[in-house]
């Protein structure tokens, strides 16, 4: 069974404050485009975060990667970071970078791509709601 | 971090009766292929639709698309449409198509994809029921 | 460990359709009550049904009661009647009683206590969506 | 069927941002008592408020109370109130009250008991996640 | 807002195999009782264990409990004992008694009960499948 | 609409025991690659399996495949081997192979592969918790 692919998806949450704005525009126009998301004092989400690695199964393990490893890279690079922060303030990523999902799906991406071994593909599904989430990338 | 494309999904839902029946076979015919689903006086399910809208992430609002405005579009052309009705009778689409989970996607892929600009790829997810449902289109 | 009571839970599900309308007011008035669940050509729902049978743990077999045997029940009495049945139409509990959550549920308990050893207490909750369901009885 | 009582529940959800503090302890016992739950910064959470109403069913009507006119009860009094604010600095309820899960649930039952008549009980389940959740009153 | 009672929920899970098996019966009536649960090689389950913790807010903290130190209570007397476990073989607790969801929810019960203080009240779910649950103690 | 490919997902379940073993290491080997989850005595699962099918859509029955039809060819070729089995006691396929999710995901592709028309294209998703899930194949 070896040289067969197998996706594995590992699934974790943190909890965050965050408000939509885009420190180039006036207040005038991000209230416009953002209404109560811009709200100056956030708002916040239990984001949930799935982080899906595909790669060959290890013929000695069975596995692809160890969800074990993969969640304790997660848990060390991504939720040390975000879970109980505030996403506009507590981080340099998102001082210059409007922290809609989109973009905060980009910016854990490129956490986690430096992290996991180049043989395998990563992509990622961020839920900020049930009803509202984001796949990064894409096809 | 232009020219990055992201998938975007809204998750909405309808209720609607309906009733598996093909007007071009026979009662009998449609008893044998449809069982219990083909029950005339018809039966019903809580519909769950997840639109996926993937195109580049604007840099001045961080969106790929406003969700706000995805699910405005949705309410407007496929929930006012839908729920609350019943799928054979009152509306037209399934006059003279059987509403299969297959056909309903097919039907509301064609109404969504009108409204939305064609620089966007649109893939849906239909939930009849948490264990049945369809995705369209695939690939 | 006898003389302990507990209480056993089991989630079914039926698909139906239905109106809400009383037959004995106006259509004018059934319209103001009820607005889109008033559609004549009628509407549906998949309903969840809990079932939650409380009584003392039996020392042989370490059950209250086998929820086998209590799912069976419910197919026969429940399922059998309502899945895939438009509940005004199709059942003679509902010519006369407006199918809304709470009357169904009342109609769903009296067919089930007269199934249940007395003994037992029983309880029911049903889901009509994931935002809206009642219980039966209360307190 | 009068006379019979039966427990109506309604779910809904908002958005908040908050920080466990009491501003009558110091900094190095907030820090102690709350952890990175008293980060300064704030942190938030997608809050689900399921809102239970219990009374006899009207013989008129087969409900206890319209669940669009609940659902519009609290989207007035509580999801204006609360959706996507900061609950410390945005609303007074909190100026002198920690946010905790348990004083949230107890304020909005002050707002929403105000609000439904009293010939209905009232009782309120409050997800601050998945796994953290509680319900007042009790019993 | 002191002297009012607030009911706090923690969920944990947990996942173990086990086999329904009275040894005090013949294995034909073992078999006969239990079907395919009782198959001699064992099957298994993700439990989901929610604990309910009922008391007074305390002013100070605006907390009934902490849920980090019930979630830690949770993870060190139960979780530790059950979770990758085989309950038939692994634990004292089912070398005589049948591992039935009712006879696990009145053990973890005896266990928690001890390690939580007498002025909370303490009740608890066990969720074997997501339609299969029991509840103790009742009323 | 003919020549429109729709995919069509079925979801069921099992529950079984599991032991995560290579029995061509040695027993400080697999203790150290798999924790936990080397229990000799095993663990167990609530493994949710969600099966994918893509073809075009019949214009006869307005279905790709008949979900009851797919539902029957998981239960009698999946359901009835795993469920209720320990899984490297009970069938051939885990004798020498370990069964990591990504293992019993190919197994069970192979074993309905031959069962689902070639004009068909099938791909599994194997959830073993909540958190921890398998796609197959990939692409």
């Amino acid at each position: 069974m070896s040289q067969r692919k197998v996706a594995v998806y590992r699934k974790e949450h943190f909890n965050a404050a965050h408000r939509l704005h885009n420190p180039q525009l006036s207040d005038a126009e991000n209230a416009r485009l953002f209404g109560k998301c811009n709200n100056p004092s956030y708002h916040g989400h239990n984001y949930e975060l799935i982080v899906k690695v595909t790669g060959e199964v290890d013929e000695k393990t069975g596995y692809v990667i160890d969800t074990k490893i993969l969640s304790d890279l997660v848990k060390v690079h991504v939720l040390e970071v975000f879970d109980h922060r505030n996403l506009n303030l507590d981080t340099d990523y998102f001082k210059n970078l409007n922290p809609t999902a989109e973009n905060i799906v980009m910016v854990i991406y490129d956490i986690l791509r430096k992290q996991i071994d180049s043989r395998y593909d990563l992509k990622l599904m961020l839920y900020e709601t049930e009803r509202n989430f984001v796949e990064f990338p894409v096809g």
